[in-house]
């Protein structure tokens, strides 16, 4: 995207006190990149955070995800583990004890409890890790830990990505500042499934376990799933949140009055993020929103959003800055979803292009809309109440260029 | 694909006679396409010809599609009407009428029984097709029509096809000659199946009405649909088979003898036909062959296949000359196939790159065998007997270029 419309990096919330209560944080360069670019995070709690997870759906699973399913189970947290330029995946059983060993250098630096450690690792498929390499950072990366270390962590995760992806919510419960924190990576989304997508949200709030992991799973399916089709997801896709209780609220769970106020900055700075990952597609000159509503059920919304934010010949289209709403008809047909024609309208940022299936006649407007970085392609099925939302970028040069390259 | 690659004109099988008993053709500029190119071809039968059909599974079908699925009823069939430049599709009532002013006007213009035209239109969606100039070129090509007129006809049915692409084989049915020959058009193939594709295909031999039909499905689905996922097509998707019996064989069934090698050289002709689609996917450079065995089911063979062969970024890599199996993998993992990780071996033309899961070490081997045009990618899955080959084209620059720019 032009580097105009980017965000700008941020500041620390808390001013000279860090960024979020009892967290600190850090990013180096070990040794694993071959550009020389940080490639080692590190997050850390000091004490044990309630911890919830999801994970890819993938058949094929990266060893540091597997040891972090094992782990998530007792429920507590202490450090996450984060390094990039190489995915640990397809590594098999030398893969699983270089993932092992990662979680237990890291609990021997910071001398916390043995299984109080996660780990995620995201870069190029069927590669072992340089394991000696990594444990020295790990030593370096533990004497550069500071509250305000966000920027660097960040920084440490990306891939491919254009721009570092950071944003956080304040809220106030029961008389405490809380505050919600997330860091993640992710971009290649032709279709947005496929490229590895991580984030990192921690928090200061006291909350039950499993009260954490609802809103976890909620929060995630209105923002990072409307971005990524679910089951469908790389070897390595993990979002994990940390909630440490340093801002000293009495623990909430899923019933109490003040979990309303924290399920909503958790799912603004979610949403901030999948959005953020979005306009980061790989080569993206554009963010498209496809708001599907008026199919016949939420599931057909869904179905018809996917298969339109999916296409490459959609795609392509926006980015020629052509209004050709010929191609999302046909994604429209064949998405699978009951589909009357003569029902759809369709509205390029509010221009109708589309009335009962037909040309609306405003060609001029519509070229006009298209010329938009930001577009909302809003989708009327005109059959019953089902809805669905679904952000992606067009399909442009530079997604080839990238991706054609990526290895070498 | 290297112009050096692409198959060159071929001269007319029957020499003075033409090319298929019975069989005339022509392929005119009638005013449609902005170029200035042949936009208008027509398939005349001196007798009525028995007819199969198989048409797209999109939810929303164009207005020549609905009249063909109608026509097709009846089983015979004398002439086939096609243009390029402009689908007919959503369109409405009035893209009906002017599909069924152009099938009025063939059979006005040939003298023939009503209904015993059929018709195809391949291109934009959305706009009304300039009827007046296609009712006046309908009279230019009658006159035009010739028994060797194939070359201009497959030239007339090209869109952002960058060859045209013809077949046809002969064999020997009870003493006599048989020809099979066809024209199609299509190219797109990012997601194999997102671009229209139109196939007719003629032959002199006498056969009975519901072989035919069930010859053409089961040629089809191992040709056409190896490049398509089923249920998930243009809407204007239509491949068209007509026999005339001019061969003077004696009409035979499913039962006879004589239905294996008719069978056989359709096949043929079918595939050569989609593997010219796949070779000319818009701006490919490779012609991929995605071969599984040893899959669960043939269904769970399928999945994998397909999802592998539309993954855009396998694509990209092998754009790339990269040997990126990890990519192939994670694709693998997503398909919703039975995958034991452990058990998978791949094989880029030969080179064992994957050996249980696990990178099998030849680095140098694959990076060589990725440089060729053709590539066979061989995924062993070690569980049981399901199998599926399919082919793909890679993801270039020239796509993106070719699909931004293909209505401006």
């Amino acid at each position: 995207m032009n580097p105009s419309s980017l965000p700008s990096p941020l500041s620390s919330p808390l001013g000279g006190e860090g960024w979020v209560r009892g967290f600190k944080s850090a990013g180096i360069y070990c040794g694993i990149k071959k550009d020389g670019k940080k490639d080692l995070a590190l997050i850390y709690s000091e004490l044990p955070a309630v911890v919830a997870g999801v994970f890819t759906k993938n058949r094929v699973k990266a060893a540091p995800v597997l040891i972090d399913m094992q782990r998530i189970k007792k429920g507590l947290c202490q450090a996450i583990i984060i390094n990039s330029g190489n995915a640990n995946a397809c590594t098999g059983k030398k893969g699983m004890e270089d993932a092992k060993s990662m979680v237990a250098a890291v609990e021997d630096a910071l001398g916390i409890k043995k299984g109080f450690a996660m780990v995620s690792s995201t870069g190029v498929i069927g590669q072992r890790l340089p394991i000696d390499r990594l444990k020295k950072g790990i030593q370096k990366l533990v004497s550069s830990l500071s509250s305000k270390g966000w920027n660097d962590a960040v920084n440490a995760i990306m891939t491919t990505d254009a721009f570092p992806k950071i944003a956080f919510e304040k809220c106030r419960i029961g008389g405490k500042d809380i505050t919600v924190l997330g860091i993640a990576k992710g971009a290649g989304m032709i279709c947005p499934n496929m490229a590895t997508m991580l984030a990192f949200i921690v928090t200061d709030a006291a909350v039950e376990r499993k009260t954490l992991q609802s809103a976890l799973k909620k929060a995630v399916d209105k923002s990072f799933n409307c971005i990524t089709v679910d089951g469908d997801t790389s070897t390595n896709d993990t979002v994990l949140l940390m909630a440490n209780g340093k801002a000293g609220n009495k623990q909430f769970t899923v019933h109490s009055s003040q979990f309303t106020p924290f399920y909503q900055i958790l799912e603004k700075v979610c949403q901030s993020l999948a959005k953020m990952i979005v306009r980061d597609g790989e080569g993206a000159t554009k963010l498209l929103e496809f708001n599907v509503s008026g199919a016949k059920t939420d599931k057909d919304a869904k179905k018809i959003a996917e298969t339109v934010a999916n296409s490459p010949l959609v795609k392509t289209a926006f980015f020629g800055e052509d209004a050709n709403w010929g191609r999302i008809i046909a994604a429209i047909g064949r998405s699978g979803a009951d589909v009357k024609e003569e029902k759809i309208n369709i509205y390029f940022n509010g221009v109708l292009v589309v009335l009962r299936g037909l040309d609306a006649g405003r060609e001029k407007d519509a070229a006009k809309a298209v010329k938009n970085e930001n577009i909302c392609v809003k989708i009327e099925m005109g059959l019953s109440k089902g809805k669905k939302t679904v952000w992606a970028s067009d399909l442009s040069y530079d997604y080839v260029k990238i991706n054609a390259a990526y290895r070498s």
